[in-house]
């Protein structure tokens, strides 16, 4: 669907095409209808979060409780969220895991009088607990707004996907990786690594690769989408990239492990390792 | 007891007090009673492995036929052999690693007709099943030689143990680290860290501490005995040194994970790190 | 002038055009022009290279004479190595390093009968004269074929220079820098970089740039020719970037120079420099 | 002398001997002598401090015009002030910064009415220059406040060379150095190091040395005074040690120079290279 098609289409066309952006809230889209046309996909976006801002406080409340609850069972949810929701594995969590969603999930509501919303694209399973514990203390009127901020994240991911045309928000962050053997002061061609997800102590694997002639794992990349926000580990199997070397048994390095923190979706995470038989340097780069 | 004692004592005393270091053999102590006095620990040594060595061919195999299997329950050991072996927690296996030793103790024995000897004192469990699987498939001279050896490291560490004296054959490795902040140019005080030790896809704690004003972590300085052969893992809590900061949450760095092989026994092994909020280096030092 | 141009003119004309790109030799394009047409530079280049490896011994030593000696006063020669020994500043040295070029160049003529031929485009001054030394006492045959070989890379950049078309044989080399801050994890915006060629004790300064908001400095690139040959500093201007730390007077780090050596002509030099108050890396990058 | 000696000396004496160490002032030695016995060199020098703080503005003055003028010709001055500007060459200058010096004493003189005075055994000549040029703009009260610590450092090392006893005043600094190759992850041994103390553009040799098995530089070691606060840089001879490893030339990494400062005299600063032929890492340890 383009922009041009957008602003060409009826009203209903429209409120049929983008009513489910906002969770139960066909409204938003309708009211965003009347103030085409759009230049650009940011102020169509910016058009339906005014609808939201222009509600009266009751009306918000009500279109907060129309989102569905994080990780619950037998609820029913828009076509979104349940992707949304599963392809971070939130529908198939351990059982001990899941009673701890439960009870934040009750706490919250009885609290605040609506379920907890968060952006579940920008964010690991294990920051989203964190985040749901800490928000959970927050104030009411902070914590409002924070929904409508996490709301506003949402929905921008959604019309990103949904919408083609100019001036889409920018919603990528990127990961990457660079092995320099200073032993040789040459790119380290032809390394394993490895991305894991940490959490708390269990670490998922996410992806492999081999460092090419450049000493770049194109493979690890990550790039299209925002950064979940969490905990990370590269590891670099600098052992068997130095073998024969008969530095003893096991060498000094075997694999490198380098845990790190992305906290910023949309940024820019460049994350090289200097490395040679006896040290190694890691750092954010840019 | 001293040398000096063991020097001026009878024959019989002598052979009562050191029968026990090479197992189920006094005849290496009473062998080497006749060639005192001794200068040295180490002479003293010198002379029972002498004694080994002047053995013919099939009193060694009954030599090394009288050593205990590896990790085998119901089986007759001397006393050393029983606290060196429960030391290392090798009496109390997990079964299906407890399973594994078996399948090698009863290939091994089959093969070359004596039990597996290695001083488990200079190794960790894991480094000693890796040595375990290399060494069953040497051929048979050179892992008669292999076995001599390890029971000359065995009976060294004994002896030192048992006997005061002069010239006592050096057994201890080193190993300590030591943390820079270089965002002050200071050593970074008050930072936890911690010592594991890396058994495949496990960590066992062995140690914690908190830097000093220096920067040293004394509580994880290894002395004293040989540091055994194997993989660790230090952890240093990064994040909390650097909190307040507002670099965003989770921070770039938190928990700081250095891995590291030690494949000398009795070398100097000091890993420090050098650490900033946005990137570290570590190293074999001196 | 373009191939398409070359190809088509007739055999005066391109020899016009391409006669001086050999010294003293214009024979060379005469005998290149029969080979047309050239789909590309580096054939053409090929076919010229060709016409010179054709001749006899004799022939071979008189095309050697032909060339002008390096750093000579009142000498003839072609107004390519006018240019290329003025770049360089061969033509306005200091007296004492006058006499040595002359005393140099005495003895070469000397010794293998014909002057010392060097692209002066891929080397510093400094180099130039270490290299003369090093050929000064090579055997007869090695200097003629490494005589041939210089001339190979003169001519190529002339001809790169002179004419336009596809297959334009790589002539470029590339130097850059990147400073990163790991006390914030940032790159360094706004710190003094300079760029100095190192002659013995002296140091030329060649460039000076301040970083970018991504940390590099882009006025320092080099980028469009051969890299001279030789040793070079950075110095980079780190204490007025922490100045206010209030870290002592002078401060840890003041002027970080980073001293190298460019060996590759056409290499990829990416020298960065990762800093904090108290300590700094550096490496060969790619 | 010891301490047991003045304290058992007769008044006349200890004045005699003590006379000297407050510049033309041997009436601050007799006001201590009355306050004796003396526990510690530290109290001894505290009570000596103490006569002088009594004074009156008026004496005050007059005490600080006893001072000699900084590198001037031909102006009386005390035994020990002589070789203490000796020792850092103030008498010998070259002529430009002799009138540099000229310039500012007579500046100085002019607007606070006594002579510039500054404890020269700590600071190198350039950060004498910088540091007169500073106090110069000060306001009177802070200049006559820094005037009398500086006195009170002059006296301190006076006191300690000349009274053997306990509790000296710790007034030692110490500058060392360590080389680590970590392409072999052990001490860089045999590698030249040199020391330079850095005057503007120019670099004054200090010492130099060759690394030992243990990768330090003894020689190099600076232990037993204060360390003169200035800039210095280390020069490490990298290229020679990884010669003949084929890596072109000039190699990368030839001479590296790590320039710093050194703002704390009685600081402790290790200054160590971690080194491989494509990189290296240093920075201000402990």
């Amino acid at each position: 669907m383009t922009l041009d098609e957008l602003n060409a289409a009826s009203a209903a066309q429209f409120t049929a095409a983008l009513g489910a952006v906002f969770e139960n809230a066909p409204w938003v889209a309708a009211a965003a209808a009347s103030r085409r046309p759009f230049d650009t996909v940011a102020a169509l976006h910016e058009a339906m979060t005014d609808a939201v801002r222009a509600t009266s406080p009751d009306e918000l409340t009500e279109f907060l409780r129309g989102h569905p609850e994080l990780a619950a069972r037998n609820v029913a949810m828009g076509a979104h969220s349940v992707a949304e929701q599963a392809a971070l594995g939130l529908d198939r969590m351990a059982r001990d895991r899941e009673a701890i969603f439960g009870g934040l999930n009750a706490a919250y509501a009885g609290r605040f009088g609506f379920p907890f919303i968060i952006c579940v694209r920008r964010r690991t399973r294990a920051s989203i607990l964190a985040e749901f514990e800490r928000r959970s203390l927050q104030c009411e009127d902070a914590e409002r707004a924070t929904a409508l901020h996490e709301i506003g994240l949402i929905t921008r991911l959604r019309l990103v996907d949904l919408v083609d045309g100019p001036g889409k928000p920018v919603a990528a962050g990127k990961l990457s990786t660079h092995v320099l053997d200073t032993a040789s002061g040459r790119p380290a061609a032809g390394m394993a690594v490895e991305l894991f997800e940490i959490d708390g102590d269990a670490a998922i694997k996410l992806a492999g690769a081999v460092t090419n002639a450049d000493g770049r794992a194109e493979a690890l990349l990550h790039e299209g989408g925002p950064l979940p926000i969490g905990c990370y580990e590269l590891r670099f199997h600098v052992g068997p990239f130095y073998a024969g070397r008969d530095d003893g048994e096991p060498p000094f390095l075997g694999v490198v492990p380098v845990r790190f923190g992305i906290a910023e979706a949309e940024g820019n995470y460049h994350v090289p390792l200097l490395v040679s038989p006896g040290a190694y340097t890691t750092y954010r780069g840019s």
